[in-house]
């Protein structure tokens, strides 16, 4: 029952709790792929989290659905929601805007304290813009998702061009023509802030990417580098924690071969409910696995679920302090509970229901239109081995929302290959950040390209470690990676002030 | 009925036939417009001029409609139509590609001898791709036109998203990922090449934007300037050719209220037909006056039509060696007739019906959408007095389309203010060449604004003129400014083929 090939939920992976996976609970695509929803499960089971107070007034923009077209329809108007705090900015001060990605932007808001520490430093009025599409800002309300005809407005370049007219609106309204703007986002954000100052340098002075995979498109990187990634984050925590888990598919395989292996599993992975498909075991382990290591933050954080500082070596402590003999499903499941499970208020488990408490389901439309990231997972990886298909991929799409994806439009539109080429003569004032634990580090810009485009990495960070708030158990690496941050930061703004004084 | 304000017609004029007065012209805007279209009846009575044998094979590109939605309707496929030269290419050589304007294709390539000039130093491939909505590409074919639901896919962003695909596919198709590309452009071809350097720097390595008025939007530019220029132009010539210029509208006015004036106006400017409005006349000076300061070329030329050296001198000669006691009127008339009809083909002339030979009636559609360019004539122009109003001119693009124009989408989009600052620190590798005697110019950049973002100006050059093929005839001047063109595109592709060594 797992495939050895193809094995497709991971390709689907972003940085955010969907996937097309899920789509294809819906409606397989594959006989054999197995589902993952599981974590979206375990939200729906969760005692709801008491909503953060977050220091931002809440404000809607009328902004019009179609930039690129003019057509009647074209200039619909939907309300999209952006939060901003004026806190300690005067008129012409800077304005730090966070090109808000898929999700609920309080979401966004509440893990990225970065902007709160920094905002006294710099007199910044922040504010965090919502992407179309998601959270409030829906311009079809309840019916936004409901085929290719409304989905097809949610893409990337209607959403920058989004920031550009509001960010322009609100300088005005602000009588502030002249505050220089600065544009912030981790992952998919990332990736958005810094394809806004490629396309809007006249809005935008600057960038600052965090854990943005720009590179992850096309074959710019390796279609096994995620899951390698993921693999050498476990492999340096424990080879036995490796090998345990990479030896887990072939017992979920064994089990799924026998009569009373679904029950055998639903026990192991004491399951509210038994499951269906054995599939949903791999699904869930995989989801926590990938999960951790993305978030395998220094400190004890929530930004996915809760957990403690450094978690991939504390599943693999799990893992490797089990007694001798113990299977190694029975570990992985351990291993796993940490990640679902490390505040202790789950009793059992349903791997086989989702829910979307940040408001990510519109990815799966991006994943299945412009964001095609192919994945694939070799036979040295601690997952279970898949190939992708541009056309099998191509077909679900067009089988689920009636339209096929555009795999190569986004290389085509910002760019990728040779980037370092590119941008070495063109374009200025970047940073990416990345954090090499994070696995989509290796899809994104590593090396300093030029004086102003820089790569800040750090060997133990993870994604988008950087824009969590200060904490006081902070390392040294973190607190220094910041520290350049806004000392560059420091120098776009003095430049700024300088050239229009 | 010559208004001193409002007088509508050349706050649409562009670089072509055709301008939003044209659309009056079916449906009156303003009840004492004048309409503008005489040119285009001109041509319509010409002897159609032989089709040069151009040295390019035509070819088909099967282009998406919407690059920027994922709707069914989208994915739509047009034919676009491009023109190839690659007598003197190799593989691994420079492509440099024309970016289309408002109209045939073939009509862009036959005014740009420039390229086949250069292209065997450059082993360049060449390639003038036609805009969407224009000449032969038409995605709607003959319904193409027919409302702002079809129109409304005509517009520069998809236009330069069309180029891009184009570009991308056509360099795989030759094997040639290596061919570091240049864009060309004159006029809004020129705008198209800038912003397409601007937008998709990993596409193009540099551009040459001739005659490009990328800061005729907002308040950038004074909106007095276009006329203002000509003004220059003339009054440069003759300060006695201005002042009789200047006079003629008031002898016009005066005929209009007399019960004979139409006959007499007729009379005098040998229409075909008697004269249906007084404002034919004054339309159809104005717009001698204007496109013979746009192609005041120092050399024989037929751009718009067939004209002699220095046209705008000519036209002064004409009218200063008048006797004295001759009306204004009748000098204007007679230097208008340089325009019409230095070929001497014209017994008579049609004021009041227009054709369309460049296939250039788009125009209209994107003056009243994106390409809002606010113009005025102030008291000191040679032109009668009138002033713009955004409010009115929104009104009048409803009432003729159903949709109104988004007169700020352009600065927003591609920006414009402040261009020295924010290109100072960004971008690379363009060259705005513009000829001082071109009213154009004045909204285009004429001051250097870093080591690689170059302002090539002439003093006497007009609309384009670095782009027209080399003549034996040509002033110094101007082979200075194409030389100096030649060795910049050198210094970029030089560079280009270390940085990728």
């Amino acid at each position: 029952m797992i495939p050895s090939s193809p094995f497709i939920p991971f390709i689907f992976f972003l940085f955010s709790l969907l996937t097309a996976a899920v789509v294809q609970s819906k409606q397989p695509f594959f006989p054999s792929a197995i589902y993952h929803s599981s974590l979206k499960k375990e939200s729906s089971r969760s005692p709801s989290k008491p909503k953060p107070i977050l220091p931002y007034k809440t404000r809607y923009f009328p902004q019009e659905l179609d930039h690129f077209t003019f057509q009647p329809q074209s200039y619909k108007i939907f309300y999209q929601k952006y939060l901003i705090n004026d806190t300690h900015w005067h008129r012409g001060a800077p304005i730090f805007v966070y090109t808000g990605n898929e999700g609920n932007i309080e979401w966004f808001a509440e893990n990225t304290g970065f902007l709160l520490d920094i905002a006294p430093k710099f007199k910044a009025l922040l504010v965090f813009i919502e992407h179309r599409f998601y959270g409030d800002s829906l311009p079809f309300g309840k019916d936004s998702y409901k085929s290719a005809n409304t989905l097809g407005y949610l893409n990337s370049q209607q959403a920058l061009a989004d920031y550009a007219v509001l960010i322009r609106s609100l300088k005005k309204n602000l009588s502030s023509d002249s505050s220089p703007v600065v544009v912030f986002g981790g992952s998919y954000g990332g990736m958005l802030a810094y394809w806004f100052r490629l396309k809007y340098p006249h809005v935008a002075i600057g960038a600052l990417a965090s854990s943005a995979p720009i590179l992850q498109f096309d074959n710019i990187t390796p279609w096994t580098s995620f899951n390698d990634a993921i693999t050498d984050d476990f492999k340096d925590a424990s080879l036995n924690c490796y090998e345990v888990i990479k030896g887990t598919w072939q017992e979920l395989d064994i089990l799924s071969s026998k009569k009373e292996g679904l029950a055998e599993v639903s026990r192991i992975f004491r399951t509210c409910e038994k499951l269906q498909y054995i599939d949903s075991a791999a699904n869930w382990l995989s989801e926590a696995f990938i999960y951790t290591a993305m978030v395998n933050y220094p400190t004890k954080a929530n930004f996915m679920k809760p957990l403690p500082a450094y978690p991939v070596e504390e599943m693999c402590k799990i893992i490797d302090t089990f007694p001798p003999g113990t299977s190694k499903l029975n570990r992985a499941f351990a291993a796993a509970s940490l990640y679902y499970n490390y505040s202790n208020t789950h009793k059992c488990f349903d791997l086989e229901h989702g829910s979307d408490e940040h408001g990510l389901n519109g990815w799966e439309w991006q994943a299945c239109s412009e964001m095609v990231m192919p994945m694939t997972s070799s036979s040295q990886s601690m997952f279970p081995q898949y190939s992708f298909s541009y056309d099998e991929f191509s077909d679900h799409c067009k089988s689920f929302y009636g339209v096929r994806p555009r795999p190569h439009w986004i290389t085509t539109e910002f760019g990728g290959n040779n980037i370092e080429q590119v941008l070495k003569r063109y374009g200025s004032n970047i940073i990416f950040s990345n954090g090499l634990q994070d696995p989509w580090s290796r899809g994104s810009v590593l090396k300093n390209i030029s004086d102003t485009i820089i790569a800040l990495v750090t060997k133990k960070g993870a994604h988008h470690a950087d824009f969590r708030g200060a904490d006081k158990d902070d390392p040294k690496w973190l607190i220094d990676q910041r520290r350049q941050e806004v000392d560059i930061i420091q120098k776009w703004l003095d430049e700024y002030y300088r050239d229009y004084a």
